[in-house]
């Protein structure tokens, strides 16, 4: 069986990380479903998902680390034909990922207790985003 | 129900940059099914998929940040070993990722108007290669 | 037809990477089903799953890699919140990912004869590890 949900959120973007652990998991247990693997997909090509420890620390390494290796201030092609400012949005996006699929057993993801799944809005402004929860499983 | 297609796809190589969007989403029509999630999964170990805004700015972006994260002209264990010459190849690959999840409802895959499904082939000669697109739906 | 099984792995960590090909074959075959998509995830926040073709040399070349872009010697707001020391696990984790999902056609994973499957442990110790497989096929 296969179920699709979405949920909208509001990100300040610039990096900005949002927890959606909760909205996850709580797709996953009222589809009903016991057993199979939930998709959890960004289609904005400024945003990523993946999974962290999400506490306040971690969240700012996050950040230098994508300012590090795909600084906000060097030229970027993107930015030369279009003006938005948010080539580095886009690198980023690429690099981390807009889809991660993670199993479930007795309609429970199987996260680690330290391991959140997030939300990462790299573009230069606020938005609001939307994130699928599909859900194959029987 | 689950259908496995692939498609061959002719590149440069040296990161030339591929966007397979119209073939995933031929793919995914053709297969008759209405909802579900199409894997795209590229079997080399010098090439990876992901999305982007697929313009020439961005391309060239992405080019620049693999050259800057992992260089062609540093020394790697990999070609002193096998002298290929393709270290940062491989590594840029398992970085990247070869697999890529992408829900689809209607017989239509739920991308960004903005968000291309591209295939980056880093080897560093021309090549031809495969693509499998794995569509698990109903 | 849904099967979930886990293995454990013993890790070095350190950034030490694991080749775990032929466990996910065998998983695959023994599961008796035919055609699908296998999800390897690991439930631990500084783990990371990707391919590489596994050899000494790329081993070497994939840890100097992370060791370059999320060093371990910098400052990590994640140290010094909470003293691990393991600020750079986490960092690079996020970064390649906990989940992985690879197609299979007559109960054999679709795998370049040169690209193997891996765990990257990148605590700062040595560990357990639990890695699920869920298998998804007919």
């Amino acid at each position: 069986m296969i179920s699709t949900q979405s949920i909208r959120v509001q990100t300040r973007g610039n990096c900005d990380i949002i927890d959606i652990t909760h909205q996850v998991t709580e797709t996953v247990r009222d589809s009903g479903l016991n057993t199979g693997t939930v998709t959890v997909f960004v289609a904005h090509s400024t945003c990523g998902i993946t999974t962290v420890e999400y506490e306040p620390g971690l969240v700012s390494d996050l950040k230098e680390f994508f300012e590090r290796v795909a600084p906000q201030g060097i030229p970027y092609g993107h930015d030369k034909r279009w003006g938005d400012g948010n080539g580095h949005s886009h690198v980023r996006a690429s690099l981390l990922g807009c889809s991660l699929a993670i199993p479930f057993n007795d309609g429970i993801i199987i996260l680690g207790t330290w391991q959140q799944v997030i939300l990462v809005d790299f573009d230069n402004r606020s938005r609001m985003r939307e994130i699928v929860f599909q859900i194959i499983g029987e």
